[in-house]
């Protein structure tokens, strides 16, 4: 599993805070910490004042690159800022994101195919998620036809089948593991990527519910999570469920974690029967 | 999900020594306890010294049926000890197993069909387990073609597919999945029943591995599960994975165990971002 960092996202209110204050040190710290807990990706997001995304974005990517080597994952619906952010960055970044829009796609797809990039392409082409798997994987078809025809290769693509929250559609987790399926069946070379939390909006213990969700994407097909790469349970979730999947040979990673302290304290062995 | 607590267990250290000093109160507390905690079932295994079994389950079972209603789940590879014990339980219980060997086949079978009980059912046919799916399947349809023919009916039977440990075999856990889901395919009617935690056997952090495990067996299509009821980390990860599958209309149960602070501690919100 490839994990990209959630949370330099100008979205959250502390972190949109230390942008207007142009708090280094705030988000230098979130950047070491997230590369020191093993992100992949590092995503960038200066929130979405119009005016100031570009500049606010540049100053988020200088700030993060003089901190860690890790790549960056750009998150912005701004072609402008994104082209400016493309030629900051020292690392091939992955560009978050497209979506079936053709705005998007005519404004962002050529940017991602110019500089080589990764790019997460978000299962749906207005303003709401289709509500089956199968609506969709014809949106992400689409998208498909769309990166192909501008020569960006399926093993950059990043498709995120979206999940809203079941508390107020049961059904809704099933239908992002079919639409995972789906993905994986259709376009073996595509990655699939999801921001696992939405499952579990306006429900309680939501941390347990998004690690149950996790295990169930997992098996069914996702390699890449936007996730917060500090957050020790969903690590430790993610080394048992890779090892219980036979993906982990002589359970090196699980066995190598727990000795280094790395899996959470509560999940140790328990008591003596 | 049915629990099966697997508490009262004879082959266990502690409970062995509170049987051979008729200790009623340390067997009255377990017995309690996993019935408070919502067992479907307790299981009820006087450990395996052949001339003391068949006096030390009865005692066992009058002091369990003197505590709690919940019905007996009677473990016992020994025909005699069952014959007897199934006379004097109160509720018709499950019998704890059977398996493809024609010795349990010809002695055990024809009390659970006289009787009407449950039965388990292990997909193995002598000391060792098949390695395969496939070979498991192989036992399992001899053990239905014996069940029926004895005029069982395929929704008494609980298959127990069997797992090892991912310390030996890293695709342990994938060959018990694959054996649920063709089970599941084969014998809808079926249950499927499983032990959890051989597949952490010698690994560390046991009960996240178990845990872990428990998402995806219920995903495969598992239904009864043979655990401690009073793992309230189990039950919190039971209840969230029921309801990520869409099986808890409204988050209903899901939402009702947080609020009676069933779910445990360590499972409640994440911190603020």
């Amino acid at each position: 599993m490839k994990i990209i960092g959630e949370k330099i996202n100008g979205t959250r209110k502390k972190v949109a805070a230390a942008i207007a204050e142009r708090d280094a040190t705030f988000i230098r710290d979130l950047a070491r910490r997230q590369a020191e807990n093993g992100a992949d990706w590092l995503d960038v997001n200066a929130g979405t004042h119009p005016d100031r995304e570009g500049d606010d974005l540049l100053w988020l990517i200088e700030l993060v690159q003089e901190e860690t080597d890790v790549p960056l994952c750009l998150d912005s619906a701004n072609p402008r800022a994104l082209e400016s952010a493309i030629g900051k960055v020292k690392e091939t970044p992955m560009v978050n994101s497209i979506s079936g829009e053709p705005d998007r796609l005519n404004n962002i797809l050529p940017l991602v195919a110019e500089h080589g990039c990764g790019v997460i392409a978000l299962a749906m082409d207005g303003k709401k998620i289709p509500d089956s798997a199968g609506d969709r994987m014809a949106v992400v078809r689409r998208i498909f036809e769309a990166t192909r025809e501008a020569g960006v290769a399926d093993d950059r693509v990043y498709v995120d089948p979206l999940v809203m929250t079941l508390a107020t559609n049961i059904e809704s987790a099933n239908v992002t593991l079919d639409a995972i399926r789906a993905v994986r069946a259709e376009f073996p070379e595509a990655h699939v990527c999801l921001g696992l939390s939405n499952v579990s909006f306006g429900l309680p213990a939501r941390a347990l519910v998004n690690r149950t969700f996790l295990v169930l994407a997992t098996a069914a097909g996702m390699d890449t999570a936007i996730v917060d790469p500090g957050d020790a349970r969903l690590r430790a979730t993610l080394l048992a469920t890779e090892m219980v999947l036979g993906r982990d040979r002589h359970c090196l990673n699980f066995t190598r974690a727990y000795r280094q302290g790395l899996l959470a304290p509560g999940d140790g062995p328990p008591d003596k029967k």
